[in-house]
């Protein structure tokens, strides 16, 4: 399937064009071209590709199969890359790359995607709605599909940051394995990320330095732009990758913690107990001759002495402080409010101050 | 909102000019002009930018968006610079960025900022106030905002060395959950203090090393104090960062010997407790033939049997060591005084000798 | 042994030669050959590459030698290259290289392996079939050779992550000591084929750049391509490490875990049976004055106390939240379903996509 | 407080001069001038450096100030340079930098230091009785200072090394909180040991490489022998912190260890005395119908039936491991004698051989 | 102590000379001189090096002291290097360097050892027996020392995998504190042989790539051989310290899963005996009206109670998987004997390859 997109000067708007138009087209001086290519992948596009742009045949292959990481060739005439974006559907738990191959040359752009793409989509409405950033050229269109594609990334990021801090507070408030699988997952996502937008941010600072003459100074300045982004974007999952390690040994932390405040409880519930068990074993000793057992006030006293073993044993305890803490399940409940407000606190501002910095 | 102050040659202070008066002043020679901007930022602020200065749009634009790491771009016969500083309030918890957006030119400096800026409201008083730096020219302008943000960064290094130390300490004495949640809370913050100072750094390296033709060789000097300062504070914030590291670590050994200390305990009285449960237990049993019951001294002999047992217990537990260290919750207490006192001493020479070093 | 296969001009198929003909052959224009040399090495096989190529005696020496790493050295008109494959059985568990040497000149390839070589074989059998890519030059042979090299690694990356799932699952469900033995037996293969896989992929890197007048701009783009396939196999391998780590980590999280809940478990049981123990221990005493023990609905009394006790220390537990998470040894059927079915519904997408990722 | 030292060609010996002479001695030739500043500074301090030697005021400012990091800047005529050595006192526990400012010209040195310095104090006595190396040129002062201060260092590490290999054992001896309080203090001064060394290693590899015209290429030698030291001493810090790095990863598995024991030796005791009480108190149930109660061998054959479960539970444990390593607080007693010797008798001569190999 | 061997053209074999025919022999045309210096190093033998050879002053001094690493220094007319080998009693609980100076010339070599080297004892009675390779100049002979110190080396390796093979199996089977203490011991040897090989790499790497006009083609060839091998001994090494660290962390995971093991051992036993000992206090309790203490089937009947309550408590724990896995001490008896076997028969597979890998 594929769709040609042709801004004319003398035409007020950018029109559709069909197959047999474009060489014509191409050769019009002040024309730009755009053609998008999707599955199906037939041969009236391999044609176009082929024939008409005259693509190196390596490209062309390499375009239509699946590769797994971006990068930017140069070709004579024109630029050959692949970048990634993220699926509509994209979260923490599955963000997948979806593919996008763009011959980039002085006035057309051939870009092909096997999937849907949502950048795509949007500047195809665009430029048919407004004829912007067509008539600027086709290195303007490419830059407006990598922008978007920017923009998806960074709501994912979101989805990120989110499911970070859920997690920090589950394993505060009670730590499962779950939490555990979780964090598994997410820190196997974020290396994913890591991989291809290192990638992906290598190939926009080449775009960016004026190493390719097809690019303007001008367009050099936007795709500069977009580096950016993918810089701080890079950093952020650097940081969540950290953050998610220190939550990993938090854990381990929490639940010896939490092992320590169990066998604390049980330590002392024992040495409490076991004392009377001995002093109740010893009067129920049949012993002939036992002068206390004889006595009238022998079971009174024995009770007493019994609560003050217990009371001696309590006393004992909290003056060693074990008292001062007692085995909660939900640490969280015991936190000092306060600190834990504050974290809540500080929390939300932060997010809202990188979802400023990072969206401008 | 904007604010122009302007050093004019032969005029004895430095005076506040309005925006008409500017494109006079801008060709007159040896006049130095610096234009402050701040939100809220209207058409009046726009057109001096764009109309008076002639900047970039590109630039205008970042310039009046939030954006989320320094950098510094060049620009014909200008530098456009962002760079961060902390706001007031800042502490280990709380240590956002404010952003200050700056073009320096020949003969003017145009700053900008979103927030409230202590560094650019000291500058402002001392210049109008004494004429410097600015009649000194808009490069030393510049330098002294920068100095001033970087000034504001050591403070919060001292919370943040406080704040440490204070953790420290209560992990040694107490081990709580709280503590880890506090601990990654700071290693957030310091791994956001690191990512944006380090490509401050950066920007400083730049005006420091000649690589502009706008910035005179006096004035590198300048900037390479600056650089200088900063690159102490990411080297400090990387000790930070080590050191936090190392307490999230030694808070898993403190538990874990606690742990340690509860189950000897435990263990301890348990073995002590449980024979003399199965002695009495044997003489509570009520068999018709046990010679024992009958002897007028079985019951005292059984009585101090079960001290015997339970003193070799004691000596046997003392002969392996097990007594010697009392499970304390207080470990602190638990600590040798010297070695405690030691620490402490050695801590607040390094602190005040840090202090020392960093602020000239 | 060896087999010599040329392609000469003129003639339609690809054809075997004898090593009487080499010199001939070598000399005529157009022709190309291939000697492949495979244990045991003998007079004439030396006698080949020492009299009739000759051949660099250092590179001789080194080439029937076992050398442990891929690398690539330029001598006077030849290339001489070590690259390792993987032998046809290799799994996550034994990967060990299989080393291929090569010798590439203007007009003829040499290659020898010690061992038998998949990737050869293949090789042959093709050009013996179609005359591909002998026909088209040496260097296109030796990247025929390189390529399937590549794609015998793949086949391993699959196996690896296959088992790094089930141990991942199976640490979940039940850690035991032969999963840590198992991931310390994988991280060291990955960490041996991460080794000589950067090394290999160096290699490619400069066959890939121009840097050898012998390979041809057009050969170049063929061995990039293989380079691409190596950088992401060591990404692969990067990842699979860091799974591994977080994997180990993983497991002493999942043990401290099951020991809190076992340790919970007894904690209950224990101060629920203590105080029973103590209360039946004191009707069991033998005083004379005991006015419980007279009264007829003493017995009963206690039994209904004892129930009192239990229950009411059962809903102290539950209060506190003790009860909710019971000892279990299969941790995984405590899971959540959704969560398990997430995990394992989001391992096979993920999978399926790397598969067509990497093959294209 | 300042002392100035002059060689004059011509003059026996090195002789001190006065403020005065300085102008006079600077522009004779062959005379080589040392000028020492100490604090407090005054102004007849400040009018040598400002008025006599013209340095640059920034470069002044710098050295009067306390600089945190070893830096070297040439200026026209002269070089400055901030070095560190280590006070008098220092030790593994208290490592604090002595900063010396110095300015080397081509026939003057001018240094400065706040606090007393071990090694200005050394070459100014070496200079006074043998006026070597003042006669050899400034740069051999400087050498000959900067040679000793890493004199100072290796002292240092001899102290670092015995505190490591008493803290590892210790820790193997028996875990206390104390050592992992030790521990982090240590790391933290290896960690800022580090920070400087580094930096004052690049400012030796700067004189050592020709660099500045005004160090001969004998000087040269002699300062890349000191920059060799360096490099030696960065490299034990690393060691070091490995070291320390292993050893607090060592606590956690030896307490963790121990834990394992004390819980055996519980279970152990447990296992035996509880089915021992459960038979006491069936015989001493109170049913009018219990046969064996009646018997006259009723009641050794019970004694003799706690032996035997006792004794068989013993066996069973024997049988299963469980005796072989009684929980021993000194776990180093319960190591293999040859083994403790053995790591010793190595430890002292890897001391020994360290402590040549350091010292030339 | 020195010995002299000379190959002098015309003559058959390489003989002794004394130190005064040096001078006459150096300026011989085609002779080759070899001067090995040892230990004790008096009057003659310094006289060689500073009147004969007249090697630099700073030269000299380095090379009769102690210096920790290898480097490589050009003079005028000859090189100077440091190399380091191991003693012939090294294994991985000591690998202590043994330094050997060399100085190559055009037509000479001249060598110092303080201690006995194994390298050059096997090349000296080499070179007296053959003349080999003394008469292909000195840089070969250089070659020959330098490549048997490498084979040295690899020996040490061979020790250092087998004990990390030994290690991991012991701490598999039962993980004893002694066992961290070797593992500390054998990292701290793998970091130091890594520091100076890194070293030794960096030498031989410039001597095998045209650096130096002394070394001829023919002769870098030779020494990026011997620099190959040290490439794959660093890379051993850094695979080794990572198997280590590996152990460490699986130490832990392995004691807290035995940990585990006795806690449900401990928690089962407790929970069945629990019960059974408040059971037998109910009918041990004294109260006048108890029925079921009369009725003749209460005993019977309370025994079988007993029974089933135990019978049930196992019949739940088994339900809930507890039983399955008993603790044991010898964990590796209750490995599956296949993943055991296939452990063991990886390793010697691997262990073989790897030295028919090394050792070409």
């Amino acid at each position: 399937m594929f769709r040609i997109l042709a801004a004319v000067p003398g035409e007020q708007t950018v029109r559709d064009a069909t197959a047999d138009e474009l060489p014509a087209l191409l050769t019009r001086s002040g024309a730009r071209v755009w053609v998008d290519l999707s599955a199906p992948i037939g041969e009236a596009e391999t044609a176009i590709v082929r024939d008409v742009f005259k693509l190196h045949p390596l490209a062309i292959e390499d375009c239509f199969e699946r590769r797994a990481h971006p990068k930017i060739d140069e070709y004579d005439g024109y630029l050959y890359l692949i970048t990634h974006g993220l699926s509509a559907g994209a979260t923490a738990d599955s963000a997948e790359p979806v593919e996008l191959d763009a011959f980039l040359g002085a006035n057309y752009l051939v870009t092909h995607h096997a999937d849907a793409s949502r950048s795509v989509a949007a500047v195809i409405e665009q430029v048919t709605r407004t004829g912007i950033p067509l008539n600027q050229g086709p290195a303007a269109v490419l830059h407006a599909i990598l922008d978007r594609q920017v923009d998806g990334l960074e709501a994912v990021l979101d989805n990120f940051e989110e499911r970070i801090e859920t997690l920090e507070d589950a394993v505060f408030a009670r730590p499962r394995n779950d939490h555990i699988a979780s964090l598994l997952s997410m820190k196997r996502n974020i290396l994913e990320l890591r991989r291809w937008t290192a990638k992906q941010r290598e190939v926009l600072l080449r775009l960016g330095r004026r190493e390719f003459a097809l690019i303007t100074a001008e367009d050099t300045l936007l795709f500069r732009d977009v580096h950016d982004h993918l810089v701080r974007i890079n950093d952020l999952l650097e940081v969540f990758r950290d953050m998610l390690t220190s939550i990993q040994e938090a854990y381990l932390s929490v639940v010896s913690n939490r092992t320590n405040d169990i066998m604390r409880f049980l330590t002392l519930f024992s040495t409490i107990m076991m004392p009377l068990t001995v002093l109740t074993g010893i009067y129920g000793m049949n012993f002939d001759h036992m002068p206390e057992l004889r006595s009238a006030h022998g079971y009174p006293l024995v009770l007493v002495g019994m609560l003050l073993i217990a009371g001696s044993m309590l006393l004992y305890f909290r003056h060693r402080g074990w008292l001062g803490q007692p085995p909660s399940v939900d640490e969280k409940a015991a936190d000092e409010p306060p600190a834990a407000a504050r974290r809540s606190a500080e929390r939300s501002r932060r997010s809202s101050a990188r979802r400023e910095a990072v969206r401008p």
